[in-house]
């Protein structure tokens, strides 16, 4: 089944959600992987990945579907990485690349650098592509295409897994960025983690109100509210490690949103409508800038 | 053109906006309507729905379009309403059924109200029904199927009426509940209003930060931050209205808001991974209640 003229002639997949199965189906699809070996610790999620028939070969342990493999990609919950990182670190085979696609990227290094040989390259990777839905059956090959897929590596990575590393993920569809783990947890702070903060904030705020039910909050949630509730209904595992792993950066954002909230606050008590004007007005340029890249289809 | 069998003879739309010229092409395609009256403030306005064909007849001055009209409807933005009600309100025929469209309904009532001669039948209406787009080319005959209608009638007024006004919006597809115009500001504070803020303050907060570059906050969109562009990218003299109209209830919404968000921060600053998740975990309920009501496509 293997190709010899495949860009990863053995890939290993460890994690089979939304992104592991959707980065398994592309490798077949577009022929990026020869052989395509996947772990994951469900015996629920293996089984589904063999009738779905996804993957060349399933194992239940990480560390025997790793062996031989060429880029190994991590796609478990940033707070468990570090653990698969331990069990696996011994079968890699010498200059297999490891990657990642967790959401975190500074933490995920610090911890997991340490526990590699000298010979693996390690290259952290971050596909921004998602849905609200979970697990093997939620995903699909065309997630990442259009996306942006953004490399952290250190200064001292090896620039030809780099450079592959790349071609993988454009491959995938996906347009690769290159920058430090630091400031990668930055801009997905505020693109991102302190968006599903509010959305799930907002969500349990409407859950909590005993003037209004439950039942009216769904049924009138056409105008507006019902955008948050998809955002917020993202798995919660993967969201729990997010902000516990980007803590300083979240926090530093939060604070500025709120911040700023004080301030809207303060022009409705106030009647300030040039105020709001102002604002309301302003924050249209961005959008239109998201639709000018084609990150959105209308 | 007029119909003798349609619902309502003579059909008066004030505003050919989003909203109603939606209402307009439904009125038309579903022969709601005998004949539709127009009128708009603005000259591009009524030039352009003139070439769209979606109204019998286009005026200038609202008060030209509102005579003999058997249902006026509002659809200006709510801090006008006011002015056009007076303006109107001398050229209405007797028994005439004057409604609006506006998000917020206690302030319109109190305001509106006392302009109206004691034949004027005045039956507030809120269409929770949208997009982020404005005008009359935004708008589609389709808008408000299968959403809900909001009718906030006094106790005193006319039971026949606001019969009709329920099968009129019923005609245009949607559903249809009462409930008191103080009860309705709250339920749209929590649905609506306060989304839309904390959208339009987030993509405020992002375009300020000068850590992260307009072209980062773009590129990096899709993990979350778009769909709050995309709210924030709706009308802003309709929302500055909204909030300079339901102050409080949107003041009393977003205190709780903020009180709730303050608890997430410090969860998130202790490491609190069993209360995040926790939180994560319940909010996925309202998703599937919003989900099972067909609200929402998925």
């Amino acid at each position: 089944m293997a190709q010899k003229t495949a860009l990863v002639p053995r890939l290993a997949i460890i994690g089979m959600g939304l992104i592991g199965s959707s980065i398994a189906r592309a490798a077949k699809l577009k022929s990026i992987a020869g052989t395509v070996s996947i772990s994951d610790a469900s015996a629920v999620v293996r089984a589904r990945v063999g009738e779905l028939n996804i993957a060349d070969e399933i194992y239940e342990n990480a560390a025997d579907a790793v062996k031989n493999a060429d880029l190994v990609i991590l796609c478990v919950p940033v707070g468990v990485m570090p653990n698969v990182a331990a069990t696996i670190a011994g079968s890699l085979k010498t200059n297999a690349i490891l990657s990642d696609v967790g959401s975190v990227k500074a933490t995920i290094m610090h911890e997991i650098a340490p526990l590699l040989r000298s010979d693996i390259h390690f290259i952290p990777a971050h596909p921004v592509a998602g849905t609200e839905y979970s697990g093997p059956d939620a995903g699909f090959a065309m997630l990442f295409e259009n996306r942006w897929c953004i490399l952290t590596p250190k200064d001292a990575s090896d620039g030809a897994a780099v450079s592959l590393l790349q071609r993988f993920w454009e491959g995938m569809g996906s347009l690769v960025e290159t920058m430090s783990a630091e400031h990668h947890d930055l801009v997905l702070a505020i693109t991102s983690h302190v968006p599903h903060l509010i959305a799930y904030n907002i969500v349990g705020t409407a859950a909590d109100l005993e003037t209004v039910t439950q039942s009216e909050v769904i049924k009138f949630s056409a105008g507006g509210f019902r955008d948050f509730t998809r955002i917020a209904s993202s798995d919660p595992t993967m969201w729990r490690d997010v902000f516990l792993n980007n803590k300083d950066a979240v926090l530093e954002v939060l604070g500025r949103f709120t911040e700023d909230l004080s301030a809207l606050q303060r022009m409705i008590r106030w009647g300030d409508g040039d105020g709001l004007f102002e604002l309301f007005s302003r924050t249209r340029e961005i959008r239109r800038g998201i639709v000018a890249l084609g990150q959105e289809k209308n």
